[in-house]
C-alpha cells in the first residue's frame, strides 16, 4: 500500500541528531527565527545539475532517503521558484510512518515554500505538488512573492483550494549598494506562521546567496551530500560570490564543528557556517 | 636538526595503502606505463586555488604530511607550468627519515617532472627547487618540452649542473578535431627514464585534461582531499570539460571502488576512474 515509501534505519538517524532542529520544545535561541539547516547534494565539482532547468540523479539511494528523513524533521521546506519550475517537485516527505505513508493525517508532512518574488511559477492541478495534496501526502505549499506581485485569480484560487496560499513580503534590502534578498525578512515570516525549523534545499542562486557573509548567522546547521562524480563544466554550480578583504581575495564561507560521515558512495558533511 | 620533517603515523598510512603504487616489485600491469596517482585538494566549490597565480593553504597540516607521505612512495611527481612558475615548488619529499630528512643521500626523494611544452619557466639558481638540490634534499626537475621549443643555453647549463635535464617530446596528437596534450607519449617518455611510479599534482589545466575520457584510463588511483570551505567564484576550478553522448550532457567522469576518510577537519577521497 505505500509501496513508495522510503526507509532510513535509525542506525543512520545517528550521526544526524546533533546538526537538526531539537526534537524537545524548549526555548528557542532565536525567538523570531525559525532552527535553518542549509541542504543539498553536489558532485566534486559543486554542481548541483548538469545543466540550468535539468534535474541530475547525484546521489544514491540512502542518500535520498536520508532528505526525506531531514524533511521529516523539519516544519517547512524551502526552495527557490527556479527549483519550482525545472523540477515539478512533489516537495512532500516519504518516510515510513508519516501522513500518507503509514501515519495518521499530515504528521511529518513539512510545509513546502516556494520563493517566488515576481510569482512565475505556472503551477497547474496537474502539479505534482498539488496531486499530492488531494491523495492526502503533502502539504500545499506558501508561495512568497514580492510586495506588489499580483497573481493571477485563477492560480490563487487553485492554491487557496488546496490549501495552500500566495505571501506578500517585502523581499528586497539594501546592501553593498545593490537590492537583494532580505533573508531576514523571509525567515522572520515563516516564524510568524508557527513555522519552527525550516530545511532550505536549493537551487543555486538560494543556496549561493545564504553562504554569503550577510546571511551566514541566520543558518544555524548545513548538511551537504557529495557523490563522487564530476558532471563537467556548464553545470548549475553551488559557489558563493568571490570575497574581498582589505582589497584582498579570502575564502567566501568556511564551516566549523566539521563531520564527515562516508554514506554508501557518497559523503555527508555536517557543520555549522 | 631535522626541524622541517613531517611527521606521518603508520596509523594513517593503513588506509592510503590500497590506493598506492605496490611495494613489492612484481610485474607491472602496464609494463611500458608508470603507475599513475591524480591527487590534489580543492575546497568544497573544487578549487584549488583563490585566483590563477595565487597559492591558497586549503587543507590542514595532517594533509600537508599526507602529500608528502604520498610523494615518499612515488618515483616522480608532476605538474604544470602553470603551477611552477606561481608557487615556486620545493617539490621535495619533507617526512622524517627520506633523504636529506634524516635518510640516506636522495632515498624517497621523487623526481619532479615539470611540463613546459614551450620551456616558459624562468627558474634561476634561486628557485626553491634548485636550492633544495644544492641543500642535498631533493633531486633536479626533468622538464618536458614540446619537439622543437629551444630552450636557453643558459637554462639548460644551470639545470644540466644540478642534475636536471630538458626533455623534447612530441607533446600533442590530434583528437576530436583538436590537438591536444599526448598524455600517453608524457607517461611513457617517464617510464623509460625509469620512473616507475608518477604523482601527478597539478594544477587546474593538468588535472582537468586527465580527467577527460580520452585519458582517464591512464589514471590508476585518484586521490582528492576536500576542505570544508568555499573559495568562491573566480577560483581556480577542477571541473573536466562537459561531456555529450548521443546529444545529451553526460556526467563527465565517476570514481569506483570509492573510500571517504576523514582526516582532521578534511575528507579524504579515494577511488579508480
Amino acid at each position: 500500500m505505500f509501496r513508495e515509501a522510503l526507509a532510513f534505519p535509525p542506525s543512520n538517524r545517528t550521526f544526524l541528531e546533533p546538526h537538526l532542529p531539537p526534537k524537545n520544545e524548549t526555548e528557542p535561541l532565536k525567538p523570531n527565527l525559525p532552527f535553518t539547516t542549509l541542504t543539498f547534494a553536489t558532485s566534486l565539482d559543486s554542481s548541483l545539475a548538469l545543466a540550468p532547468g535539468t534535474r541530475t540523479t547525484l546521489s544514491g539511494p540512502q542518500s535520498k532517503a536520508m532528505t526525506h528523513y531531514l524533511r521529516s524533521r523539519h516544519d517547512a521546506i524551502l526552495i527557490g521558484v527556479g527549483t519550482a519550475v525545472a523540477d515539478n517537485p512533489g516537495l512532500n516527505c516519504r518516510i515510513e510512518g508519516v501522513g500518507g505513508y503509514g501515519g495518521e493525517g499530515l504528521d511529518g508532512q513539512p510545509r513546502p515554500i516556494v520563493l517566488d518574488p515576481r510569482a512565475r511559477w505556472e503551477f497547474t492541478k496537474e502539479s505534482k505538488i498539488l496531486e499530492l495534496v488531494r491523495e492526502g501526502k503533502g502539504r500545499a505549499p506558501f508561495i512568497i512573492t514580492s510586495t506588489g506581485t499580483v497573481p493571477s485569480a485563477e492560480k490563487r484560487t487553485l492554491l487557496e483550494s488546496h490549501g495552500g496560499k500566495f505571501i506578500p513580503l517585502d523581499l528586497l534590502v539594501d546592501g553593498n549598494g545593490e537590492r537583494r534578498l532580505d533573508w531576514t525578512a523571509v525567515l522572520e515570516c515563516l516564524r510568524n506562521e508557527g513555522l519552527k525549523s525550516v530545511m532550505i534545499e536549493g537551487g543555486g542562486t538560494v543556496i549561493n546567496s545564504l553562504l554569503e557573509p550577510g546571511w551566514a548567522h541566520l543558518v544555524d546547521s548545513v548538511i551537504v551530500t557529495i557523490a563522487p562524480t564530476w558532471l563537467g563544466q556548464g553545470g548549475v554550480v553551488v559557489s558563493p560570490r568571490r570575497r574581498v578583504e582589505g582589497g584582498e581575495v579570502v575564502p567566501a564561507a568556511r564551516l566549523r564543528d566539521v563531520k564527515w560521515y562516508p554514506f554508501g558512495e557518497d559523503v555527508v558533511l555536517c557543520g555549522r557556517l
